[in-house]
């Protein structure tokens, strides 16, 4: 049953914050009464576009945002390790490939997007928890076969991702962030009755669930529902 | 009693997420087994001693800011209202009086921090609900009025905040706060157990709880305990 709620998240794998925000909505699609769309787009572009700037550049912020995500990825269990060098696997070489591949598995995915969820969470799991390459098509195969796609659609995949049509596509996807109002990722825009909410970043689901009219259980839903 | 969890709450009455911060902190010092210690200091100077900009120079970080701090005035339940000119309030006319002031407000008081708890919200009020000046000898004895101070105590305190004694002490609260990390304000520091954890923000709330052994009732935890 379609649902009145509509809920995009627009992310990148490149970004450790919305790992955590995909995860979270991923375990609330099921919870509260929305229609989630995933939306692979490319954070580089909307940095340069909105002219925002990383904000590790600031040292106490770097700090910060280090023990930020530690915190963070236990509360919210996900297994998050940052790669050695940060810089260099964000910067670069950074995330046009693998944004790139997870929008050619999306555009070939029928009958919903549990492949795109898959992996791109497979991609994350690389990067932002195994210190592992995501630039190499070798690199985006090993991801997809964990993901549990077969070596054809893999390689179909690979080729699609290399085509102007899907580089349009996650340039497309990426202005359309940028159009929302985006500066950075996650971005989560929720389409209810008409009105549309845009929230930036992994804390804010609270509020979310207040504008939305649904109820925050936490970031581990499943958790708290098996107690009730 | 007193509690074995200090929580520092460093702000600045220029910063409207202090505000939001400063409140729902306010409220949890009855409701969380914590001892409260309020931390005027100057965001001019922490911005500055870290290197860091002000958000809102990106144009879609400035208007989702806009609309951010809206859903949480309404949904914290703070008077927050944008001055007419943001820029000229916050940062061509400044908050360095006024934080003197209150610095000057905290140096007198024996005996708690109520005074001090009134005075940064009416000055609060003033900036961010009325649109109304906080640099001026009158404006803060306005503040100090309705904070419910005697006109005895405001001349003192008003004398107070123009030495070099105050001047010093929150040039110290501002490179304190600048030592624990901080890169902006709100900035929390909880002392539990011998160990210190910093919140940065006021989106934090939820996860400070988790990590302080404490629960989390949302922003208005007297509106929550009244339906228990």
């Amino acid at each position: 049953m379609a649902s009145s709620k509509v809920i995009e998240v627009f992310y990148d794998v490149v970004s450790p914050y919305s790992w955590l925000g995909f995860e979270v909505m991923c375990r609330y699609r099921n919870v509260w009464n929305i229609d989630l769309k995933l939306r692979p787009a490319f954070l580089g572009g909307v940095m340069k576009g909105a002219g925002n700037k990383p904000p590790g550049l600031v040292p106490n912020k770097f700090l910060y945002m280090s023990k930020d995500l530690d915190r963070l990825a236990q509360y919210c269990n996900v297994p998050l390790q940052p790669p050695s060098n940060p810089a260099e696997a964000m910067f670069e070489k950074g995330s046009l490939a693998a944004m790139r591949f997870v929008t050619a598995v999306q555009d070939r995915e029928s009958g919903g997007d549990k492949q795109t969820e898959n992996v791109s969470r497979e991609l994350w799991r690389r990067i932002w928890s195994l210190d592992q390459d995501i630039t190499q098509p070798d690199s985006l195969t090993e991801a997809a076969v964990k993901a549990g796609l077969s070596h054809k659609e893999i390689e179909e995949a690979l080729a699609l991702a290399t085509t102007d049509g899907i580089k349009d596509k996650l340039k497309n996807a990426t202005q359309e962030a940028l159009e929302h109002g985006a500066f950075g990722f996650p971005m989560i825009v929720c389409h209810v009755d008409g009105k549309k909410e845009m929230f930036f970043g992994s804390d804010r689901f609270e509020l979310m669930a207040h504008c939305i009219g649904e109820k925050w259980l936490g970031p581990q839903p499943d958790k708290v529902q098996a107690n009730l």
